[in-house]
């Protein structure tokens, strides 16, 4: 970059992180706008700061007119890009936050595994007795244990790794599978030998990878069939990774003991769609990444990166559109 | 022992325990009785097998007539041993089930740390409205993340080990106060100062201490007074080591923010009582040790101990009447 030419960056990220770049430097421009669409600007920016929300769920399937425009980099809050068009990868370099939101997305996951175990919902007392009948209860039907149960875990990355972390913390014994055979597990987290070997052995299955069209509909009628029956299926990825008929199929026959999912296709589900109401079921709306640190841990990422470009250092997270992560 | 006169071991802990006392060998015998009062029969046993559900809750407040009979060792299936009368220790050597709890009931604690701060609750959806409405407000109102906050713990026996353990995985500060100044704590957990410091660091305090004169109303209008104010407080121990008024006036006026309370004090509440249905309390009725597994454990371990005496080897986890546990 020519030290003459202010490097103008499009931030879509709100204010907050706006001011943060403007005190990196006078050699900075920076445009805040998160209400236009980014293709419509993309001929004034240099750099491209979006998110999903972003308007980019309503982003046309051909590349707009005059895109990608003088943008050289995109750095986007999210961790996947899937909810970008694949015309997103016109622009040179394109990077995620891969990362940010593991620490919350593990916690959302514990909070699952011991809303399941315990069920403290249904334990709660509010006369004597109900506290009596509920003293009873809990010698006749204990509460769950995570201690000494299994964690299955599909998928490796900052996610996986941070719940194999407090599954490992619990007592329980984990095993994982993941595309790439590189790389090493946490010591403790064995690799399982297949899909079908992984379901089988695990109490509780944790879904940690990015939907590709390798991964697109991994659970489905044929695998399912390997759960370990009563299974506890916990989704924090994408919904297409699941065939949800097959996963309906599978919950009412018990197969699959229960299912917490925090993604689901498409969002919102359809109005009346079993998996609102199925006994087994808890939805939730897209939400285990929320915290109100993340926004800050995010703005922190994207600050970083924005270093190491003025720096002329190589990016971190940089997505490989060939992968699709 | 004489190898000729059996050791006779009055069992009130179930069948299952008596079969696996039997099969330690030819020189015992066992009476299997959970409902005969064990006062009743201490002239016929050397060894009492007991727990509090086996009639200790009506026991009469003077010695009875003829106890402690031939008795001479009494291990408990309860960790705590307030559920006894103090007679009790008429009998030479009585034992508990120190640290069988420990596992189940960490996992309450984060169970209720998680519903606490997660509040997931609240956020499951059942139509595409609710899907809509709780994606915004998650980004509008975040889950909260365990992560950075502070647990404080009071009591550092095996309970509060484990705690402690699970909070540092979670990436939480801990500190701890104990009566003894004596022990290590875990590397990692900060000796709090005074119980107002714990109180004022505190995001999360658990109680995880015994009953003792020295800790009855420890939680009263004068030391609620230093909390953080919001601070969560989580009673895993006894009803009595809180004064509950205060303990509501603080909850009013939110100085407390929310209890989670295993114990109360009597124990039901008489209905009507306001912790029943104040909004910023949970209440359940004295289970958190429970878990499938905690039989089993127990019964191990008091049969580890049963082979120590058979062995003529100090006993484990003896109880010491004058500190009381």
């Amino acid at each position: 970059m020519g030290a003459d030419q202010p490097l103008v960056v499009l931030n879509q990220l709100g204010e907050v992180t706006g001011r943060a770049i403007e005190a990196l430097g006078p050699g900075l421009r920076v445009i805040n706008d998160e209400h236009t669409p980014a293709w419509e600007r993309a001929h004034e920016a240099d750099v491209l700061l979006t998110a999903p929300r972003n308007g980019w769920r309503q982003a046309p399937k051909a590349p707009p007119a005059g895109w990608p425009g003088r943008l050289r980099w995109v750095q986007t809050a999210s961790v996947g890009i899937d909810f970008f068009p694949p015309w997103i990868f016109d622009v040179a370099q394109v990077s995620c936050a891969r990362g940010v939101a593991a620490l919350p997305i593990a916690e959302y996951v514990f909070a699952a595994l011991l809303a399941h175990n315990k069920a403290l919902d249904t334990r709660w007392v509010q006369s004597s007795e109900a506290w009596r009948r509920e003293f009873q209860r809990a010698e006749q039907q204990p509460l769950g244990l995570l201690h000494g149960q299994h964690l299955g875990l599909l998928g490796f990355g900052a996610i996986g790794r941070q719940v194999a972390q407090l599954a490992l913390a619990f007592g329980m014994t984990v095993s994982a599978l993941r595309r790439s055979d590189a790389g090493e597990f946490l010591p403790g987290v064995r690799r399982a030998e297949s899909l079908a070997a992984l379901l089988a052995e695990s109490d509780h299955l944790v879904l940690a990878l990015p939907i590709t069209a390798e991964t697109e509909g991994l659970l489905n009628a044929q695998t399912l069939a390997h759960a370990r029956p009563g299974l506890h299926l916990v989704n924090i990825a994408r919904g297409r990774l699941i065939d949800q008929e097959a996963l309906l199929a599978a919950l009412d026959s018990g197969r699959i003991g229960a299912a917490t999912l925090d993604a689901v296709y498409p969002e919102p589900l359809p109005d009346g769609h079993r998996l609102y109401t199925h006994p087994a079921v808890r939805l939730s709306p897209h939400l285990s990444w929320s915290a109100g640190e993340v926004q800050q841990v995010t703005s922190a990422k994207v600050l970083d990166n924005l270093r190491r470009w003025l720096a002329g250092q190589p990016l971190l997270d940089v997505v490989d559109p060939a992968v699709g992560y």
